[in-house]
């Protein structure tokens, strides 16, 4: 499968059409629009087990949450660690609701994939080579974010490293490059969807918050991927966003979530699918 | 109204809440979800009528066509000129479909007037501030493309030129910015038109022809734009993309522009409007 | 000549290894270092002499100064028009320095020519296709800015819409490209500089002022812009910045552009040439 | 220290006006302009050995060589790993060059300790935090490279993640960032540089090779380094670029490297260093 004058792959590794990664009871890159939902960082238990909660109710399918976080400046907050791990565990327990959360280098990935249903690979790492390496000899499934400046063929190219080692889950999650522009936190390219649907098999999902950071323009951009063929999205939730340790400007309130969802499930109808 | 943390807006000239363009009996930024379809370049008689009559059939509302081109090597085709304009008006004779075209000097803003119905403004001129004040100074509405440079805040300021001039019906057009992607032509900004309908009050289409630079993923992009809360497309078509004197790559064939309709309708509906 | 895999350029009107453009007694891409300087707009008769007298004592060659000033917002500054011209007229008389004047559309192009030495076409208007064309038909030398988003093949485009009118007095001036670093205003693209003395005979300047929008960063950039290999360079000098109706933040003072030029100096000579 | 209007920057380690790294009997930031060269890959005793007395011959101060390479692809070569660093330890004993060669993963910085002079931290590793933060609990000197996508902001919070663990001996490495320009592999942002040099205390070094990615631009862009203010430069080297396993169109031949080395001299003498 080849599509535009510019792009060559070199995916060698899976041949299928479409590839389906299994999540627990979900399917992702099925007909099931998938909705992760939680906070950018684990910052307490209650914060947790609320947002676990509140998001399940509104229709999530699994629970995001930061445990290990990169952050741009040493003096900012590093995440709660392993403890930040076990909280996500009990949400799960609590609420059925599987858990996504980051592994942020390659001794980590043992610990992390105790307790998580899904490996993330930052941004920052996409081409962290040993980090893709080592979530490939694991067999959980594993998010793989596009680098912020990263074309789509290096992003394909970095989905290789994980599944050279044997990891064939392997789903990729749109959040934005960098660009000129400043009135978003980044540009979200969702053409980038559309070209991955035409040619990788691997399922593709969106995260809106990271894509836009200003909190009023998820739904829209929620809705947009849906429509541009994504097979789900990733959004931040906060119960009180004007006191989250990071990412406060670009995470929804409760009730901005629920309005999401209702927003987006006609717009996932039209194009075939359900959320 | 004010967002994000970085735009500062300093549109002054229209106060109310949703500006609605007239063109004929049709009306940009209403619920009515318009397409403006046609070729890049109007080639021939014979080419410019036939396409007004199947993307009418299609279910478009407007034609666009190039007669004034702008080209990056002067060694390429640069349009017919006014001869032109004149097969654009006998195709909207024939059709009923208004007339959008470029115009690209001041001194052709009169004889663009006479044909057209929407005098475009290219993303190349978008800060070329002589052309913005000549058509400012008509009465014909104008659709102001984005520069692939421009930012958000520096595109409301080119259409306050306009506006200053007392010319207030203005339509937006993004057409993707330039990144270092290089699969897709450029990058196509759907986060800033949901940003500008939070922002501006001036209707946004969007072009996703320009935007991607692929055939294939033009209605994906179409059906993305809907679902972010465009007003409208605008995409290109031609009857024998591999013969198209510009732009054959990203233009679609008659059977996939019906094809687009079909897809597209649905999420129009599904965010509660009509086309 | 051709280097780089992914350059194709298709300059076809220029043959010659080096074309030096003259203008006056001065003969740029010759071994003279050529120094433009004065203040982005004109702004009063006091302020222009002033600044003339001050550059050409401390050793610049020409005078530069806008008399129509393309701005970002309709509410800016917008330049003193044909007075402006005069005064930069005047100043020429005084102090024998051929004049450097922006031109913006192909109807001021015959006023602008009586007066200016040199027709600046600015970076908004690198891709102004009839502003290129009417320049080109004009018997002045063309200083022709690189585009924010251009890129280097673009605009040798560009200058073969002028050259291909017959005006073959084109001198490229690279001024900073459009990037997601934000602590400078553009990023300045030196490398095209070395580039653009491979694969093209025309004379390249360097605008440091536009290029890093900072002050103290002017001199460092001057000097590395004559050990990358540019024909000269041009730079913003006002009596006093903070007073400045544009670009205040990157223009210097009397002293400042002083003590550019000593250091300037002994770098053009270690490349062989002269200032 | 704070020049430009948006760099808001949080360096708290060092207060020093300037920091020299010592390096043998090298020291880094004081007048003496270093110059770092060797292939990008070691690919074989013969060549790395090679490499060094060539460059060693025409006035090199250090030897660059890879051993553990992040390609994009991972069905490229990968390096010779620790092979690699035996070899480069046996240049530096015959030539007495100390080396400098890239840390990938936080369990590699032991053994690369063992044989590395100054460790490398990859562009794509310049968020690595856990990467980061091992080398800052080492001793030995750090050249860490900007990201492809990294704010000047960004990168010195990069640096700051290994001071904060006692390691103050960074060497800050400008090696161009990506934008949408394609004629050079990336943009080499020469502002940045003298933006430093106001800045931050630390040392900083330019790589042309990887900046423009062509043979041809290497020298004028090392000559251009030094008239910004750099303190050094690192370049590709390679016997046979043409046979190299990695960056064979940006590697200098051995007379390529001495020739620069002649037109370099002058420039450097020029800003009041010796090489």
């Amino acid at each position: 499968m080849r599509i535009g004058k510019n792009l060559k792959l070199s995916v060698k590794t899976v041949d299928s059409e479409n590839r389906v990664v299994t999540v627990g009871d979900l399917e992702v890159g099925s007909d099931l629009f998938i909705v992760i939902a939680g906070p950018c960082s684990v910052e307490s238990r209650e914060q947790i087990l609320d947002v676990a909660r509140e998001v399940k109710k509104a229709g999530a399918h699994m629970l995001r949450g930061g445990a290990f976080k990169p952050r741009t400046s040493p003096y900012s907050f590093q995440g709660l660690g392993v403890e930040g791990l076990k909280l996500l565990a009990e949400a799960r327990e609590e609420t059925g609701l599987p858990v996504v959360t980051e592994v942020m280098a390659p001794e980590q990935v043992r610990v992390v994939s105790e307790y998580a249903d899904v490996l993330q690979i930052g941004a920052r790492n996409m081409q962290n080579f040993p980090l893709l390496r080592e979530v490939g000899r694991c067999r959980k499934p594993v998010l793989l974010k596009r680098g912020l400046w990263a074309t789509v063929e290096e992003w394909l190219c970095a989905a290789e490293y994980i599944m050279v080692e044997g990891n064939l889950d392997v789903i990729l999650c749109e959040r934005g490059i960098r660009t000129f522009e400043k009135a978003t936190r980044n540009t979200l390219d969702l053409s980038a969807v559309a070209l991955l649907k035409h040619v990788s098999p691997l399922p593709v999902i969106v995260d809106p918050s990271h894509g836009t950071g200003v909190r009023e323009l998820v739904p829209s951009m929620a809705r947009a991927s849906a429509a541009a063929g994504a097979d789900g999205i990733m959004v931040e939730v906060h119960p009180r966003p004007e006191e989250a340790l990071s990412d406060g400007p670009q995470s929804l309130r409760f009730e901005e979530f629920r309005r999401l969802m209702e927003g987006l499930r006609p717009v996932v109808e039209a194009v075939g699918r359900r959320v």
